[in-house]
């Protein structure tokens, strides 16, 4: 068999069995084999970062890898934001990038670039299959090398993929659980029960309900402080599920979580620094003489915390959120009022994909005991992620429904992952918080504290404003084959979002909320 | 004054007044001090590859850089795309990427990655400014870097962009007119002069009308045939310009064109390759036995052949297309009905901006007599480059119309380039030919020519489908505040266009033609 149906059949015989695709010439052999090979799932985005963030959301809610097809270095330019993603989350993903023939890239034809130098930048795993017979076996390494929470790339010439190779068969390997250090367990033991304050700062594979329970029971045990990481990959929240506080994006505000701190205790978090540096402002947000101890990396961290917790406090039970909604507000809708809909509304065991950015700086505390839920939060920073995601987690979730929060700014950015929606059925309703600017730019702008800054003028204040033309999302959708329906009271959005989600299938709201520093910047 | 006011005024001082710009936090000093130096004209776009896209397009128009701002190592993986093709088309820019401050650096930050390796892959001059006193120097480097035709990219920390730093006064800098290489004349004009067939290939800076008409001449003179690359960063054309055909595309065209060739002589454009490498072909298109001889790079190309044209035929003038415009068509939209639609109705000195693909195979027959204009092509085969570049194009070329024409598929990559040019008010009439499909991927199956690429499946043809469900640019423009109109009819088609022609500001006409290839592959 040629080479693209060796690889085809070898990704799947090793459990990677979707595939997020932007195809070009040099990958129409991949193409081609999905025929041969009917197991793997093609399924087609119209921009790279919107396949390279489906494989991220995918990877997230099915804890196994998807691929991602790519051509040649633009392709894997134009998916880079969101490997960039994928990197902070530490998903597996493996990255199948095609490339021109071994013998062709001497002639420096137009689409030829520096392919590997732009995967190292987000991959944990490059190689470049140079001869066929080795396809197989690079396939599989690919595969093995992405379980440990990585971007696999691999780098396809065309000749490779048309040229003949054998597959190889599956070898089942033995899974390696992780296993807690014992010196970090008794040093964090003795930290807990010295008596000082003590934080417990949790991420990685920590966010779900064994490590949530486990954190919870040694805050119930030592009255330490459970935060959770700012931006957890996967955050399991709700009804019944222990609840943890997250760390605050502002500075400023996690200065303040951590104040007093004496020990900071890190699970499969890393060691906590502010998003951006500002003008005479610490970036290192470790309290002065605080002793930091890594108990885990962000894998193992869950079965670390249990150690600990089984020492501390064996056959303790973790107290868990009440289930609780907020009342159904009314009016004009703001910010808050959504979320308190959201709370009012959202189904049981939903997938919540959440890059609402300012707008959605009420849904937390509105959802905090609405039916239990995952949340999938912008790890890396890079806008542009939260519908490609989606797309992602609705494959890996079928029966669940997914809530996809999204800031009008970054939806620009990958907007066409809702024709993909439409055009798989998935089970999708997407709200944009449309307050008509990069409002979190506003605040930034300010925040960065010089005097041209702190009084921006007209030409500042253009570029971080989404009016001027106002942008119409429900046109946009229903462009791309998604229904949508634009809301501006609390009313109307729960009218909207009850059908959404009562009906299968994706669908958009333009949920029309003022900006949170409207106030402080009038651009009229 | 802080530094990015520096660094502003030191580039508005040495020629770069438009940027192009996605600012996050780390680049707020540089959008602050925008209304201290408002001689820069900051413009917005939602996406960064259409910030770069719109640079490349001025640069090309405008014969010198803008500058772009885009936000750390995300934002320039977003851009690179349109980078891509900008350094195919040898233009300048100067690429401003923020960073975080310095010293934030070593906390491996969220949005931290390898920035100086993505610029690498795409910039041929790369510096990151450590010291806020090299900012001036910095910049003045990267705009005269730049003018050799290249993409510049500053890596500006914020703490470099918020310190204290002075600006440079602008150096008028002699301007070094590109000399032709004696040699090289002297050999090429052997050549042309030996009897033997011989075909002139002109790229580069000759593709406008000095470099046309000397080409032009040496044909006339000694039965040389001239052709043009491929893909030109900028061709002059129509009634009153020296006519060139292009290389063909498709590589047995193109072995078709150079057949029989003994000499081929290379002014500004690179050796024929074919743009993809295909089983059992060859990838190197020069006919065997034929000599190939450099006359001059993409820089100083029209100023060689003139030296030719002189020695071979001095005093002689160039033909020069005649007038002429196609009938006007009737009845279903084809590709090539809209051709002469297009062709019977294209206005005065117009910027055509090419990125229809299969759907503008009847363009440039039937523009050929059409009032003189400029085209500009996909150098870099990246694709989403056309609807950027027309912005840039027509910020550059004020009383200009500017036409777009543009496939779907490559449409939905950059997609929010229409609300920049709504916002602008940019004279810009986008043409989108929507037959539902990746045509070229249907055509290029067909011709990776092995057995299972011959005879696809539906999971292949399937990711190569824009239906299911269509795309409806109608309402995507709209809700980019672009007015646009569909058309199936070549009446209906030349109505609109009409006018689009001549109402001012932005227009979309969405094309709806049938799929080249429709009869070859049935997917229902």
């Amino acid at each position: 068999m040629i080479g693209a149906r060796t690889l085809l059949t070898t990704l799947v015989g090793h459990g990677v069995d979707v595939c997020f695709a932007n195809p070009g010439t040099s990958e129409m052999h991949f193409v081609a084999a999905l025929d041969e090979v009917p197991q793997m799932r093609g399924v087609l985005t119209l921009f790279e970062g919107v396949a390279t963030g489906a494989a991220d959301g995918y990877a997230r809610m099915a804890d196994r890898p998807a691929a991602v097809l790519l051509h040649l270095g633009p392709g894997l330019g134009n998916g880079l934001a969101n490997l960039h993603n994928a990197r902070r989350a530490h998903v597996p993903m493996v990255v199948v990038v095609g490339d021109h023939a071994t013998y062709h890239k001497k002639y420096d034809a137009p689409l030829e670039s520096d392919i590997d130098a732009l995967a190292r930048t987000v991959s944990g795993w490059v190689r470049r299959t140079l001869d066929t017979a080795e396809i197989a076996i690079d396939a599989v390494d690919a595969v093995t090398a992405s379980h440990a929470g990585i971007v696999s790339t691999l780098i396809l010439p065309a000749d490779v993929s048309w040229s003949d190779a054998e597959a190889i068969d599956p070898d089942p390997q033995d899974a390696h659980p992780p296993v807690a250090d014992d010196d970090a367990v008794r040093d964090v033991v003795t930290a807990l029960t010295s008596g000082a304050p003590t934080v417990l700062l949790i991420g990685g594979d920590a966010t779900r309900v064994p490590g949530l329970s486990a954190a919870v029971r040694i805050a119930e045990a030592t009255g330490a402080k459970v935060l959770c990481e700012t931006f957890p990959t996967r955050l399991e929240r709700g009804a019944g599920v222990p609840a943890v506080e997250r760390l605050a994006y502002f500075a400023e505000a996690a200065e303040e979580q951590l104040a007093g701190a004496e020990h900071l205790i890190l699970a499969g978090a890393p060691s906590p620094v502010s998003f951006f540096a500002y003008p005479g402002r610490a970036g290192d947000l470790v309290p002065e003489n605080c002793d930091v101890h890594v108990l885990a990396k962000c894998s193992g961290a869950a079965t670390a915390l249990e150690r600990v917790a089984d020492e501390l406090a064996p056959g303790s039970v973790a107290a868990v959120a009440p289930a609780a909604r907020p009342a159904m507000p009314s009016g004009d809708l703001t910010s808050f009022s959504a979320a308190a809909v959201i709370g009012a509304l959202l189904p049981d065991n939903a997938v919540v994909v959440d890059e609402s950015n300012t707008a959605g700086v009420g849904i937390a505390a509105a959802t905090a005991g609405a039916p239990a839920h995952d949340v999938l939060t912008l790890t890396g920073g890079a806008i542009g992620y939260g519908m490609p995601a989606a797309i992602g987690a609705a494959m890996a979730s079928p029966g669940r429904p997914v809530l996809s929060l999204q800031a009008d700014g970054s939806a620009m950015y990958t907007v066409s992952a809702l024709w993909t929606q439409a055009r798989e059925n998935l089970d999708v309703t997407t709200v944009i918080f449309n307050n008509g600017a990069y409002d979190i730019l506003r605040i930034e702008l300010q925040r960065v504290g010089t005097a041209n800054a702190a009084s921006p003028g007209p030409n500042a204040l253009q570029l971080l404003d989404l009016g001027n033309p106002g942008l119409d999302f429900v046109k946009i959708a229903e462009g791309m084959g998604v229904p949508g329906r634009r809301v501006t009271t609390a009313e109307e959005f729960a009218s909207a979002l009850a059908v959404a989600f009562d009906e299968p299938g994706p669908h958009l709201i333009e949920a029309v909320v003022p900006s949170v520093v409207s106030d402080l910047f009038k651009t009229g």
